[in-house]
């Protein structure tokens, strides 16, 4: 089995999922760090979750109507995030997203959308990272900046400033194939002081940050709050919902922008939600998911050291990356990741993790004996000199 | 309680719903001729979907990567509609009539997507039918014809046919606040050869109509079959898919465009498809279904005259409207909704209604038995007396 621009040993087919563990279609387990790339924030299969899922199910899930759960989640969201007077919700990511540049320019009556260059922000011909089948009008109105530069931000927009309906930005420079980067407070409240010395509106996009960096809004510790955020991914731990939030004079325009889904409504992920806004709005859940971040990297850079490879290990521990210094290629971080793999650990080589809370210490301490035989197989291959501490 | 747009009487929250019938929060039942808006084709919590779902649900529903549910499926849509010979499958019916305009414009190299005026695709900013937030740019590369009227197409592409990447086009006129209207097969046909002669694409959008008129494809019947189609709503009855179907030459194209959700490969509404798909590629579900929309029609427009109202019933039977005859402001309609929704039937007064499989004889005998109570209390209204055939 191969599976598209991941490496030799990556199971095509997944049959089964429980608490950290995913089982492919040949029986063979794997520990696994991506979270179903994000959406599983809890473990695969919380209980509480999937009980609260049997019990919306009985009585239904897609409705004429809403169903109560709507305004319940709505209610939970409010009260969860400070900034946030109301709530509104789609099905993905790039929904949400998509919905706050769209409020934005309802609300400013301005065109221009300022995104940071590599950033990734959905899948829809505005901000899709590959340009097949975009056009150049889909990207007219969107102007770019370096993440973590302010006077990048500065000269995008010298000259256009009463044209910016909103400035976008992930809560940490989580961009594929490249290091890691958090993002800087200073950079993060300057945004917020442009935003509003020149009119624009905030969006901090959620999507992959969300319930796991901290439930309030990730940038809640800086002291930095956005107008608007998109949330998905973790937020009902793998039914398939997102969420746009936004600040109590924004509400008018989001009501006048039309919207809708035939599933938006459904209240089966509404209930798993909810379940799920219980769990990671509690201490523990937060300062669990940290534990078991840093015990991981503190692990794999042991190991690191131990086998003689220099590597780097950036982002949030809760969704961090593993890379290996002068590896531009990526065939060292691929290597190790099919060595992971065939060892019965699935990660990637080139986009951030997602630790959930099924990453108990005992399972960490699992994932570690077999990365340490991840490493043990690359040392012994010959793309691994150029890694060697000593090569 | 009242709810945005429709008329008085209608319930806001919906608690449960079973079979042809919902209930709304305050245990007021209805029969349900909405279908919540078109996924609900077999009937709410239909059994051996729900059965189908919950032995997917035990193995667990979004994974690491797919699962072997998306093959069957995508196989079993190749092997149903005859024109399809890959599959790809989203979230919401905008994903799919988005992603067969991208896919269009990789495959073609052009840029402009020519629309049918007033036609409903989605509620992303290049097809939302209302302006708020949407900038001349998501709009920039479309032209726009009549439906049913090919000199308009023919007109609307005068000059620029080769920037032509794709015409989409539903198979039947079901804009909201208008009389229903069926495609004329000339039409079709000409579309097609139209599309073939300037070598653009024909999509055509089945979200609304997939699974209910004619499963294989709803212009089949006319020998027309596009390039590409977009389906969703009662696909997984009532879980959150959608479907992008095409044409071998097509694939290249559809692998080139990057498009990804975070619960696109979830399996649960996959199973669901699948034992959807079971039943309504079975000739006995699309007569029944028919059948049951002839009968609610014959009885609504016996009623209609029994009562002396002047009526209009239009579109296929699986998916009527019915409007009062010089009631532009919908007046009349809205009060006949609101008699409707008072009897506990659950209808639209300006869009198109969805039959299920649900809808038995014996049920529509019982919605009957309600509209005529409704007919009754409707001619009692002063708002009356200008649709009444004696008027």
């Amino acid at each position: 089995m191969a599976v598209q621009s991941l490496p030799d040993g990556y199971p095509q087919f997944i049959e089964r999922a429980d608490g950290a563990r995913i089982w492919d279609v040949d029986g063979r387990e794997y520990l696994d760090l991506m979270s179903s790339w994000g959406p599983i924030v809890l473990g695969h299969r919380y209980p509480a979750v999937e009980e609260a899922v049997r019990a919306q199910a009985v009585a239904g899930d897609c409705f004429d109507g809403t169903s109560p759960r709507m305004v319940e989640l709505a209610e939970a969201f409010v009260d969860l995030v400070p900034y946030a007077d109301w709530a509104m919700f789609a099905k993905n990511g790039t929904d949400a997203t998509t919905l706050c540049c769209t409020i934005a320019r309802a609300h400013t009556g301005r065109e221009i959308i300022v995104v940071a260059r590599g950033a990734y922000h959905g899948a829809a011909p505005w901000c899709t990272p590959y340009p097949a089948g975009v056009t150049a009008a889909d990207r007219q109105n969107l102007v770019y900046f370096e993440y973590n530069d302010i006077d990048s931000l500065h000269a995008a927009i010298a000259g256009i400033e009463d044209r910016v309906a909103a400035v976008i930005a992930c809560p940490v420079r989580h961009d594929v194939r490249r290091e890691q980067e958090l993002a800087e407070p200073q950079f993060a409240r300057a945004l917020r002081e442009t935003c509003d010395r020149i009119g624009a509106l905030l969006v901090l996009d959620e999507v992959r940050t969300g319930f796991r960096l901290d439930a309030r809004g990730s940038w809640e510790s800086f002291g930095v709050r956005p107008d608007l955020s998109a949330w998905s991914k973790a937020i009902a731990n793998g039914y398939a919902l997102s969420a746009v939030l936004g600040r109590a004079d924004l509400r008018d325009a989001a009501g006048r922008v039309y919207t809708t889904g035939s599933f938006w409504f459904s209240a089966v992920s509404m209930a798993a939600s909810l379940a799920t806004l219980r769990v990671v709005s509690t201490p523990a859940f937060e300062s669990n998911l940290r534990a078991a971040g840093q015990q991981l990297r503190t692990g794999l850079l042991a190991q690191a050291e131990a086998h003689g490879f220099r590597v780097r290990y950036t982002g949030p521990v809760q969704m961090p990356l593993l890379t290996f210094a002068d590896d531009d290629d990526f065939a060292l971080g691929n290597a190790w990741a099919s060595a992971a793999i065939n060892n019965g650990v699935y990660v990637h080589p080139y986009h951030n993790w997602f630790l959930n809370a099924a990453h108990t210490p005992e399972v960490i301490e699992e994932i570690l004996q077999r990365t340490d035989a991840a490493y043990a197989a690359l040392a012994g291959q010959p793309v691994a000199e150029r890694g060697l501490l000593t090569g």
